[in-house]
């Protein structure tokens, strides 16, 4: 019989996993439904409405047109009902049916349930049309505010702030970004912020949002915000209906998948926002919610689903963040996260500088690396600042894959030329200060 | 017996040895001996030139002031004899006694014997000296040649540029930076050059240096070159006088050191530009010639000198330069050196940007992984272009110290943000093109 894929969702990872079954198996024929006509990173929509890209036409493809040129069949439709046993699919247009199928509807955004949140104003950003939303009402306002200090919370203040909005962010817990950064990492960011008059509420929440027909404010701990826009990034849940409709294993949420990307169903595979997948380090459950987790997903169900045999063994969830001009990154396990795991740890932390002091446009550079003390294993590393942060973040998350310690990062071989990177290497720097401390740790015994 | 470790040279060997030998053994006496009284990096020398750091000031420190702030004893003297019986170390101002040495001559530019090579106008640029006298000869041409393609050299001629001189370089093999790029990579920056009008000339040399008591210009093939000034950026040599009159291996050209950075003589040991180590992919014998090189080793040297039990398995010489606006770097074996060490190898090339195409400032960047296609190691790398490339490097570079293969790298938990990083690693996908090749050649057997 021939492979029939069948991918639901044309995000990252239905496309990538559509893709992946192209590749790796010619014959399959590879059937892709989309619920939106364009293909886009939905990681690019605070930069379309900051300003720095100039409109959404740069950031989105047709994706029928895009899934021709490398071969996949395309249709835009709603699925509305998978039937496992019949092997197929129906949607709002039509019936499909498969020999394997995957899932990747993604996740959609978190609304709370606070009183106000239909009103004029209020806006979440997870598609295209979210984003032409906040676009045209962004003209009229002066002030918003932006419910949830997280990743996508901050971005959306960053780019309201770049058209000249008054802004405030509102965050429950007492830190920013506090699922990906230790206080004190996220402090820094929090005083960058602050330095931009950007304004930071934590251990807050919004109680009511305020006006008539239209936003005029948010209710914060009694007292009132004036704003005329309020956008929520409070994070993200899994899409999981269809698949909850068939009794697909759940675990926090997400569609449970183990390491090549199965579902709790035979022959049905998922991938992406919609999932909960594990770490790498913890072997635990952990929703990841991200674009680079989706690719990597979609790239192991893909092959699998035309009988391919690739693993995934798990995510460190690395993560890169420009917040004005700071870039920002953690992977594996901050400070907190491995406490709570039961590690003990010990911290190499430095303040540095991205190049030579002598070299002009040399940033300041926070590297902080979480190791267990008892086999020096690296756990994690934060970074706040500098240049070069993504790759950074990549060597200690490649660092953490290969079981690395801190005699391992000591021997780092790096490169050094003044105009672009110091002569001592700041993960380097970083190692060796745990490596003292851990010196005076066992000194005293 | 009171430790007493002296080490001769002031450079970043001779300093971080100092330094290290201090921190790890606060009993021991510690001096240091330099010819020059400033401490500063080479390296910095053709960004001084270049106008991009302002003035030699910026880049040197006092050496006596910095060593007394760490508590290292410090003299500017010059030594002329080593006694390895007597323990003793003969300088022009007086002697000094030792329990233990560290070398750190470093290095001096080699000079090739041409017809000429004394006249006015022709320069090395190693020390802050020969800095200066560029910077005061620089305002009175126009045209300058660099002889050698190499790294200084490509430097050199980059910062002549930076000042409006017409320059050429003149390199003996087919290739500019032939130690670190293969040909194709070596092409794409040979063009850079070329779109800026910087002239290279390869496969060629200069015969003689034309003119009467100050440079005129060079004859290259027979043919002359107008100009009035020549820099000899052809490499570097170690200083191994002392060390040979005292009978020490050398080993190409360098002082003979294991992993411990012992020299043939006991209670002797060397760092920096002065060695000759190995190669920790061949484990042969390689000068290495790198201030971080010089840093590691001198680490190391100073550790063990003092008491300690510290080893360095070998360098990748990992580097990066920035050749006007364009990042490169190299870590491990090229394709070249691959093949010459008889590996068989298989390439991961790609070509890629560094950020998605829709966000502005997006760079071009040309990433090759060689791959060992019998184990799937990697080998080295190259980078040509694009942004945090001395990061990349670092990664590559962490990749083969750890024996890391082509799945290794397939799986690379990365980051990505659109103002910063493409969804898409380079190293990734240039990990996937090697394993794309590989099956097409098991495939066919």
């Amino acid at each position: 019989m021939e492979e029939k894929v069948l991918v639901i969702g044309g995000g990252a990872a239905g496309f990538t996993a559509a893709l992946s079954a192209r590749k790796f198996n010619r014959k399959a024929g590879v059937t892709l439904i989309a619920k939106e006509k364009e293909f886009y990173s939905r990681c690019s929509l605070p930069f379309v409405i900051s300003g720095e890209i100039e409109n959404f036409e740069r950031v989105f493809h047709d994706i029928i047109e895009m899934c021709e040129n490398v071969g996949i069949n395309c249709v835009v439709d709603e699925v509305t009902k998978i039937s496992p046993q019949e092997k197929k699919v129906k949607a709002k247009q039509r019936e499909f049916s498969y020999s394997s199928l995957i899932i990747a509807t993604g996740s959609e955004p978190c609304i709370p349930p606070i009183e106000g949140v239909k009103r004029e104003g209020v806006f979440t950003l997870k598609s295209l049309e979210d984003g032409g939303r906040i676009l045209d009402y962004v003209g009229k306002v002066k002030k918003a505010v932006v419910i949830g200090g997280g990743a996508i919370g901050v971005e959306i203040a960053s780019a309201l702030w770049n058209l000249d909005l008054e802004v405030t962010i509102v965050e429950l817990l007492p830190c920013l970004l506090p699922t990906c950064f230790s206080p004190d990492s996220s402090e820094k960011i929090k005083e960058r912020l602050k330095k931009e008059k950007i304004k930071v509420v934590t251990k807050s929440s919004v109680e009511k949002i305020l006006g008539k027909k239209k936003v005029s404010g948010v209710l914060v701990e009694g007292k009132e915000i004036p704003c005329q826009m309020v956008v929520i990034g409070a994070g993200v849940k899994p899409n999981v209906k269809l698949a909850q409709e068939v009794g697909m294993n759940i675990e926090k949420e997400g569609i449970k998948v183990n390491e090549r990307m199965e579902t709790s169903l035979p022959g049905i595979f998922a991938a992406g926002d919609c999932t909960c997948f594990k770490n790498l380090i913890t072997g635990k459950p952990m929703p990841s919610q991200l674009g680079t987790t989706a690719i990597r997903q979609g790239k192991v169900a893909g092959v699998n689903a035309v009988g391919g045999n690739e693993k995934l063994e798990g995510v460190l969830n690395s993560l890169v963040l420009k917040i004005l001009d700071l870039e920002v990154g953690k992977t594996g396990l901050n400070e907190k996260e491995a406490k709570e795991e039961g590690f003990s740890t010990v911290m190499g932390k430095i303040k540095t500088t991205t190049r030579e002091d002598y070299y002009p446009g040399t940033k300041d550079l926070w590297v902080k690396l979480i190791f267990n003390p008892e086999n020096e294993k690296i756990l994690g590393g934060e970074i706040i600042g500098g240049e070069g942060v993504a790759e950074k973040m990549d060597l200690i998350s490649f660092a953490i894959q290969k079981n690395s310690t801190i005699e391992d990062l000591l021997k780092l071989d790096y490169c050094y030329t003044p105009p672009i990177i110091s002569a001592h290497n700041a993960l380097v720097l970083a190692a060796e200060n745990a490596q003292r401390k851990l010196k005076i740790i066992r000194r005293r015994g």
